[in-house]
């Protein structure tokens, strides 16, 4: 099977989440990467293309010189995965797409609700594929989940209960030199959100997925309990669905002993299903009048989104890597049928799941400095 | 050591909260239970006062004439614990108040703010105990955190999580005749607040119970999923604390698979803690930059507070009836000191804490009815 | 509802038992507890009966004279509660039965199989109660458990793994002079069982009591792992059934982080069950084929055993106390029958299972004399 | 970074262990896998070798011509990964060992000891690399575990308490035809142990690889629990080790409701640790006279060896195939240090861990037959 040639932007040493692409490229032997602009230092780019195998030629300065030069190599890279900082996604991803190249973009796609039209009209009308990393709808539990929701096993969904806490920032790391905390902490880098949107994001984007159901409107209450830091590491929200569902979402980077603390927690008329990413291989089904059930992944229960999205028999636990990589192979599934010219369905975050994103955030931010209103999120 | 003498009023046959009340009493021996007026249903009333040992003369068919007849006993008795559905609380109490006799009363005290505040008046002026059973402050494991932050164990305090969940009113089983569900549901005898005022008192007192802090303010979403219920089965509750510490609420009796979820989690700037009350045995304690410590009730790492509310070594676990005898016992304590004239510190919820239930519940509905607005717990 | 009369021998001021006996028969207010030779020592003895609410006149200095002087009592006890170190079981025991009055008995009965055997001839002669308490067959979900095998849900039983393991003897505190510690580790109180006897006959009662199957053999390796311990404090046992299931059992009160860890473990050709005394109120079913169920007390899925031994509803913690309790209230049941001369089945532990646990020591004991052979439970 | 040559005998369409030998090779790119003998039929290895993106000219038909054929290559293969059912392993690895091609063998190594001797005495001579696939001792929690005990943290082990039950074999589901059942039930692939050589071999392993301790007899009940069966599928296990240590091993395919269910427990006189297969990213920890503390994967806790076998953040789940990574990973390290005649301490399991888990297999065999005797490991 031809592999897919991938170019990198961003995720040269000592970056966190570039090696973690690419651990997800190489899992299933879909990809090859063979181009990067690995870092905007020139040492640092050449050091870490070479660790990577990357040729010499091959290793960009500049992302739009990747671009450009890409474009017209006669096995220039199908796609690129973008991996900086924030407020880089969307030159970044304009560059790629006007060569014609697929994007695979990480979230928040921009730190500007305008930047992130732009791209959803550049993707539409080039009809390139752009997918963005919200990972954790790759894990097989969290689609199993969206599976039963999609059959009616839980009723009419009533409640959607979701937190996202971690504790890494509980101090002000980013006065230390801390290089992830420093660029997170920072609007110029990060945007308008500070935990909203490097995490908040992700518990948006499932709660839509699992469901099936749109936000439409949400109340934001946002602190910054660390001194001196002027983005929220705390947010309290409230949130109202398209089916007259309510819902919670708590973010926080400041809550002692969270480490990466993901749940999501749906109840329905019929049954409810909870979900928690640091025991991501189970999922609680408790039908009402019933007891709770733990569905398995690959287990008796498990139903095809999540076999499909599963490498390991039952008991055999799969992680964080497995479940970023169904990103990335769902990914290549959609390159390889719109290189042949077909349509498929795919439960890849596309350019309409990034957009809406960001107007998560752009609403947070605006519904809490109201002072706690309600905002609709289509308007 | 002589007993004291308790008569009960509510908690015939078919009743659930009376009989956890004499579990209560009866556990550490410190009550007799000599009078009652079990039911305003003669028969029924005679028949649980049969049931419970207590003798004819003092089974009464109405509360007014047992705090009459009661007072002019020689060994009439000594306080009285209300266990009828919210409505009667306030004129029960009051009569016994009237009387000189020290009350023990189930939550939320009143369905009527002003109600509560005449009893707040007529607790102070008499000096009689009125002891309010949020029990869950009793569990040992909810005083060991109280302690541990006490203590400045997680230094200042920025983040309250509460919930308390349910599923029991998923469906509208009030049409079906069940006791318990008919009476909660409907506002003549529960009050204004459905889920909040039956369960979310409990979470509301929980939290200003560990952490010593006051709730400033909040905001509500209140909603009604069963159709036809008027109160809320479910409430997503925003709230602020006098230091400047955040929280959310959530309240629910239609989610399906919780049996009795109440949780507890507080976040301070040197560590978090973590308590389920259907794990009732155990607390988190993460401090920030070391591992997780499960502390267990009368196990190595628990402290004074806990340790006298315990009755077993550690590994033998204590659950609901034993909280809940944690309260009498200490109520005990109170009536013997204030017999004796002398006054003593106590955890157990007082007339204070009481008041406080009534107006978190009115706030919260008045929020919810503003259409979510912040309203001060002050006002 | 008339009480029953009860007496206790042990049990005063120091001991731990002998409270657990009291709360456990007050608890369901079937028990009044109105004599007692609490102590060995005459002081102890009149000053655990004063804070026992026993009167002067029947707080006894020796178990003998407190037989003789309360079976010429009109109002003398029904049954006496025997919660004296092990080696004095027998002649208390004895000396009530001749009495004609029925004994609730700690487990071990006695610390000589031929003692065991007396009391049974002298039990089953008299026609008396005499109840064991292997407390742990009191828990609402082992009873679930007993049902559901009983009712063929986990089909032919093959594997039974048990556990009991705690830590508190995992230093030589017996030479501290702690009560408890003193007398457990010494055969002349203790008797040929130092670990398996105390905490290993539950778990060997308990395997029998759920699954209805009997112990047909065992082969065990014992060790003292304390220095200067004589009795075991570690045991690895191999067990064989009756229908031909096999299975361990693993004691141990040197295992660090172990608080009461008591666990019972069952598979059949059709499912398996897992329960664990820490968390009492669930219990796992796996049927063969299906997901993991959590099937909770008085939730759902509870059937009318458990139900029967329930108190409260689902989610609200039971713990050691009620099922204690339970096997007071089975017993007082039985106590009533007897009164008016009617048969009952019961759950309650007799004779016959008290003499089997000694008949599991002294096995135990010879096997691993004899380096670890098989021997039969029935020769 | 120069990659290793891999090649790999077995694991063409249908076989299980074979994907997940290709995904922990890829997974750090530190292997290409370039030529294969993947099937012994000559259509599915040409199928299997162009689904891995093998060149035809390096699909072999039998591993005997790709040693030689891939010994004459300029750029033939460094290692190979034998993935093929037990029976194979010792001519394959013969084979390649003879050609001075270092091997990655799955466990266990040979279906009888001599073999595994003379795979013993050839990898001697040879000084080629040998790493055998107990792959549960590359998760980063193992090796905390390891590190805390080599550092004293536990003091001195008393007991360990071993146990690996899944239930996928609780039916004769061998007689369906199910691949991996049919040989690993069949003596003539699988070699005398069933599900003592399948699984129990890893346990053994992993109690001396955590502990340093050394097996030094162990005593054997085994059955065959499903009709028709002649190979173990539950062995009931009593071990010693060589300081005097005792532990006791579970072993089940039957046990219905365990999918992976393998569990190690260690208790010293200091400290006791536990950790469990099924939620590998975390270890228990519980000093005396302490609470008990969840160390986990790269959180505060967590020391060098865990940390070096680490790639993710704490909170962000690794599981099977990055702990499977990490034994490729190691040995490719060794294999670099080999070629630059350098040598190296090294975590992976090597020739002598191969032999002794055969050895285990035969005594365990031997006890069995002999009715359960005690029998040294040594002899």
């Amino acid at each position: 099977m031809r592999k897919i040639k991938l170019g990198m932007v961003g995720g040269g040493k000592g970056a966190f989440i570039g090696e973690i692409h690419r651990m997800a490229a190489r899992l299933d032997d879909r990809y090859q990467i063979v181009a990067g602009a690995l870092s905007s230092d020139p040492k640092i780019a050449a050091a870490s293309a070479e660790e990577n195998n990357i040729e010499k030629g091959r290793s960009y300065d500049s992302f739009e010189i990747m671009a450009e030069m890409e474009k017209n190599l006669a096995n220039g890279i199908d796609a690129v995965a973008i991996v900086t900082p924030n407020h880089l996604h969307a030159s970044v991803a304009k560059a790629f797409l006007k060569k014609n190249i697929h994007v695979i973009c990480d979230k928040p796609i921009t730190t500007e609700l305008s930047d992130a039209e732009e791209l959803e009209i550049l993707t539409n009308d080039s009809g390139l594929i752009f997918a963005v990393t919200y990972n954790y709808s790759g894990y097989p539990m969290v689609r199993q989940a969206k599976e039963m929701i999609a059959a009616g096993k839980l009723g009419n969904i009533r409640i959607i209960q979701l937190e996202y806490a971690q504790d890494w920032l509980s101090e002000s790391i980013e006065k230390t030199g801390q290089k992830q905390a420093t660029w997170r902490t920072n609007p110029k880098y990060a945007g308008k959100g500070g935990a909203i949107g490097d995490i908040g994001t992700h518990a948006f984007h499932l709660a839509e997925f699992i469901t099936g159901l749109k936000t439409s409107a949400l109340l934001a209450d946002l602190d910054s309990f660390v001194a001196g830091r002027t983005l929220d590491d705390n947010a309290n929200i409230l949130m109202q669905y398209n089916n007259g569902a309510k819902g919670m979402l708590w973010v926080s980077q400041v809550a002692s002993g969270k480490e990466n603390g993901l749940q999501v927690r749906v109840y329905g008329d019929k049954a409810g299903i909870e979900w928690s990413q640091e025991e991501p291989n189970q999922l609680r089904y408790s039908p009402l009048g019933d007891s709770t059930n733990i569905i398995t992944r690959a287990g008796s229960a498990a139903g095809q989104l999540s076999n499909q999205a599963s490498r390991l028999p039952s008991g055999h636990p799969e992680g964080f890597i497995e479940g970023f990589a169904n990103i990335y192979r769902d990914t290549a599934d959609l390159i390889v049928a719109h290189n042949i010219g077909r349509q498929m369905n795919s439960l890849v975050p596309n350019i309409q799941d990034g957009v809406r994103g960001i107007r998560f955030i752009e609403k947070v931010v605006a519904s809490n400095q109201a002072g706690s209103i309600w905002l609709s999120l289509e308007d």
